[in-house]
Parts: C-alpha cells; structure tokens; sequence
C-alpha cells in the first residue's frame, strides 16, 4: 500500500486533501545531487544503469518533497530499441542515424522484444519500486508516436520538421506505415512498464504543437487512442497522462483519446480548460518553469494564481500541480522546494 | 490610386471580389533572385541599401503575384537605432550586444532621431513605392515591444528567454520600463514609415507564444496597444495588423489592442478563430508554410480546406490569405507560385 497516493488519487479524479505535485525532469541537472552521478557517466550510460537510474529518480523524492517519482529515462530509447543509433549529448544535440526516410528505412526498422532491447528500463522500474519502499506512486513514461516519428524522420531535433512534414504531405501511407510501427512498440512498452512497476503512464507529445488542428487529428491522436487503449486493455485501472504541449484549441479531442489526466503548458489559464473539459479528465499543470527564476513571493503568487484558477474541487475533479514544461537546469533548488512546499500548504483551501 | 487594392480593402473589411494573399518572407532565400542579390552583400547591409532592398521588395510581386509588397528589412533594426550593436549571421544567429539587463543598461539606451538612424528605411519605402507604381500597397512593419525586449534583454535568440523573465518576474517594473522605451521607439518609426509611403503596417510578435495568457495582457498587449493607437491618431486609414503568433487562447484580447487584422499561425482552424471574433477584425493567415513542401494537389487541398474554413464572406468579413508563419528558404518558388494562383482562382465563390 503507497503511504501517500494523492498523484494517483487526483489522476484518477478521486477527493484528496490537498492538490499533490511533481514538476517534469525532477531528476535533473538543477540537482547537485544529480550532477554528481551524471558526472560518472554520459546520459544514455545513466538510462542504461538501473542503479544510477534508480538513484537519480529517488533524489527529487527525497530533496523535494515531491508527491511522486518518474522514472529516470528519455523519450529515444524506442527509437534505438528499433534499431535506430541514437546519440544525446546533453545540452547538445540529439543524433539518429540513419534518418528514416524512405519505404526501405522504415521496413528495416524492426518490432523489438522489449525486454530484451529495454530490459533496463523495467528492471530501473523494479528496483526504483523497491528502493522507493511506497512512498510515493513511480510513473513510467514514453515519447507519443509523433515526437518519435520527428525524431526518426528528421534524424535529430528540428526547428521546422522539414523532412517530417515532407513524408506526411508527399507520403502520407508511408508515414502513417511508420506511425503505426513506432506505435505498437510503445504500446509494448508502456504494458511492460505497468508490468514491472510503474503505477502511472506518461505519453510525452513533445512536439504536438508543430501540427495544424487537421494534421494533429490525422497523424498524432488516433496513435495516441491506441496507446492509451492497449494499456486500459490489459490494465484498467493505472491511469495515463498525455501531455500535448500547447495543443490549447483542440483541449476536447485529447480528452477523447481516452486519457485519465492531460498535461498542459503555461499557453492557457487551467481555469479555462477546465472550464471547456467540465472534469472530464484531470489537469495537470501549468506554471511557466521560468516562474522559478523569480522571487519566493514571485514564486507563490504565481501558483496560488494556478490553484485560484483551477477553483474549488468537486467529487469529480483532479489537478495534479505540475510545472508547463521541463524544470531548468539552471534553477536553484530552494526555488523549487519552496513551491513544493506552497503547493502542498496553499492548496487545502480548495479541497 | 492603387491597381490593386484587395489587400488594403480586406484588411478594412470590405468587399472584395476574391481572397488577397501575400506571405511573410515573400522576399527571402527560396528566390533565386534574390539570392543573387544577396550573394553580394551581407544580410544588414541589404537592409540598410535602399536600390537593393527595393529590387528584392518588387521581386515577389512580380515573379510570384502576390497582392502586396513587403519592405525588405529587419525587425531587430530598432534595437540598433536605441544603440545595441547588432550582428545578423542569416541562418546562423543573431548577437545583440551588450545585452540589456540593469538599469544602467536600460539608461543607456538611446530615444533615437528616426530619420537619422532610421532613415534608410523610409528611403527603401519612397523608392519601393515609386518602382511599385502603383502595382500593389506596401507593407511596412516592426516588431512587437515584448519581442524586441527578449533580443535586447538575451543578447540575441534565445530558447527559453531566461533572462527576459528573470527580469519580469524578478524586476517587472524594470522590465517596464525598458519595453516602455522600446515601445516609444517603435510608435515613432512606424509612424514615418506610414509618412514614407507604407499603405499599412504589420507588428510582428514573433515570441509572443512564450508568455502565459496574464504575461501577454501585462508585459505585451499594452505595449502594441500603445503602437496601434499612435498609428491611429495621426492616420486612422492606415491599416494595422498585428501578428501575435499562437496566442490562439486570446484572441479577442489581441483585437481589443485596436488593430484592423490579426495573423494567425496554422495552430487553429481560422473559422473557428472567425466565429470567436465574429468579424470585429480581418483575420490574416493561416497555411502551415510546411504544406509547400507538398505536391501542388496537396497545397490546393490544404489552401481550399483554409478557404472554406473561413468561409462565406459577408458585408463586414476581411481575410488575408498567408502562411501562419515566414517560407522556408529551401521551398521551391513554384510551389508559392501554385499557391498563389490557386487563392486567386478558388477564393472568387466565397466573395
């Protein structure tokens, strides 16, 4: 039994007494604690070490106060269980080789065994379960079938996913072909992460936003449906998130991919998709991380703004508190414990 | 008197017997012609030679028929009139120096003479005019307060404007205080661009999307607001446009600023962006530039869906036809060509 479940509670839109948080890349470089195992290794190393990975996903917990933990991977180890090389140099750039581009890429690239090509992420999961002795809920995650198509077609990161859009505009079969590759191997995946421990799913569409409404409804939420179907197939009761960054006019549509909770960035006030969602799902947001560059006063004025949004909670309602975005590596910790603390404190008024 | 007016007439929302287009960077690298021009000179003294940016101006017009000519120039060419040293590697990447981040900084900033430091804008105007002859109405256009702010406050681009809302959140009425001197500096330039023969002006927020729906409304919609309002009190015929891309969630915020049309990105259907509004201003937009990567029966399926998105003119619609955003310098100038002879044809049933 979890010792403290609100995460879950909230997903699942069940009364809590306060409003729970965890803030994206929690594990993280702003983390000297962090910065100290990183320095041990390169990134895909600490991915790959489930020790490591476990260490790093269990710091935020601890140093935070943060009311769950996630998992210590990245978005491209798909593509690399695909047989992608994949290379991430933090801060850097991101490299895939070879971009996949034509019919004869995409039949190369394979449907991998899991637990073979990603055994190192359950058994992180195992051992972060363990080590986190229930605390805390784990949440496992993966990259939408969109980012990751962005990513394999492009053969990196892009500012205008030229190659990307060409295969959509020029080859739609044979992008919808590779969508659905890279779709039942995350399918795969994420049963695989309920299977070794995670107690929530997390679909990142990082990259969601690049698409028009038309193009988000034809290439990147019919994936996501059968994402998060596979999992409430097998297991029904673990809740999935799906953060589509900034996809603030089509807020309905993500509801109907069958989604427990949606991410939302800082683009749109929470009181106002709740408002369009009417607790259909919970919400999980929105602070702009850049918030935490500011004072502590900054800092709490802004997410008492967030809680004073979302409203009073009713029998139906979920929020989990949760920054729009990434945390910055720059960011000072204190800045972060201080609205962890605020959050956990502010909150009750609403509950 | 104008041959053709179709722009002028729809962005003051009245009839007109088809859609008119023109899109951003219509005078840019994907032109062969331009390219040669370019190949001579490097990108700011491109900008700074009037015969040369007049020649690149017309060339749209002439090779790809659009209904407007824009000023070939550069939004980041006020941040140099107020003093900032500006360097513009095209492509590559943009340096403002010294960054703007104390008072100090900000004291040093220069209320600059327009016509001394500007001068050679409204020179390319004159002479733009005068070689149009009439053909098209001229465009002229700066960027937004908050845009220009995050390239002095950064020191160049930036990809979470760290500094920008550290100042904000850290020192708001500092940061109000240069966006105020900014805004005073673009009010006057656009005012001699209209006294230099611009038939409307564009105000480009390119960053806007990287505020919060409040952040706008504090540190951004007052200062443009501000721009329209001194555009309008000295020549309340010339039309104003303002381009806060992706702010799709305050849209009638945008057209309380007092503008006659608004752009949009390809990030919502323009009909629903219409029924919001309900006609209050001409709405400009929305193709994602992408789609030109496509084959010529995709861009005209994807122009006539945008088309038919909008809709049914009536007495008091306007709509611009655009790319949500700039082309992209590796398209193939026959694919804008189609798009732009497409618009033409398709757009008469609507009208």
């Amino acid at each position: 039994m979890l010792k403290n479940d609100l995460f879950l509670r909230a997903l699942k839109r069940q009364p809590t007494p306060r409003t729970p948080i965890w803030v994206m890349r929690q594990a993280g470089r702003y983390l000297p604690e962090y910065r100290a195992v990183r320095e041990k290794t390169d990134f895909l190393t600490l991915c790959k070490t489930p020790e490591l990975a476990t260490e790093v996903t269990i710091q935020p917990v601890e140093l935070m106060g943060v009311d769950a933990a996630i998992i210590f991977s990245d978005i491209l180890v798909v593509n690399e269980a695909m047989g992608m090389n994949v290379e991430i140099i933090e801060t850097k750039g991101i490299k895939l080789t070879p971009p996949i581009r034509s019919q004869a890429d995409i039949d190369k690239l394979i449907d991998p065994d899991i637990d073979e090509k990603l055994g190192y992420v359950m058994d992180a999961l195992r051992m972060t379960k363990r080590e986190l002795d229930n605390r805390v809920p784990l949440i496992g995650f993966t990259g939408a079938a969109w980012t990751l198509f962005t990513y394999a077609v492009e053969g990196g990161g892009s500012k205008n996913y030229a190659y990307a859009k060409k295969m959509m505009y020029r080859e739609p079969k044979m992008a919808h072909q590779l969508l659905q590759k890279i779709t039942n191997c995350i399918s795969a995946y994420i049963i695989k992460q309920v299977e070794a421990g995670a107690d929530a799913i997390q679909i990142f569409d990082s990259w969601a936003s690049a698409l028009s409404e038309d193009d988000y409804r034809e290439f990147a939420l019919p994936y996501i449906k059968q994402n998060v179907a596979a999992v409430k197939a097998k297991y029904p009761d673990t809740p999935v998130i799906v953060f589509s960054k900034d996809c603030n006019t089509i807020l309905s549509d993500i509801a109907d991919t069958g989604c427990d909770a949606m991410g939302l960035g800082w683009g749109i006030e929470i009181g106002k998709a709740r408002a369009e969602l009417k607790d259909r799902v919970c919400l999980q947001g929105n602070l702009d991380p850049t918030v935490l560059y500011g004072t502590h006063d900054k800092i709490k004025s802004e997410a008492a703004k967030i809680l004073k949004s979302f409203g009073k909670h009713t029998a139906q309602s979920g929020h989990v508190f949760n920054l729009g975005h990434g945390i910055l590596p720059d960011m000072d910790p204190e800045n972060l414990k201080c609205l962890v603390e605020f959050v956990k404190e502010e909150s009750a008024q609403y509950h």
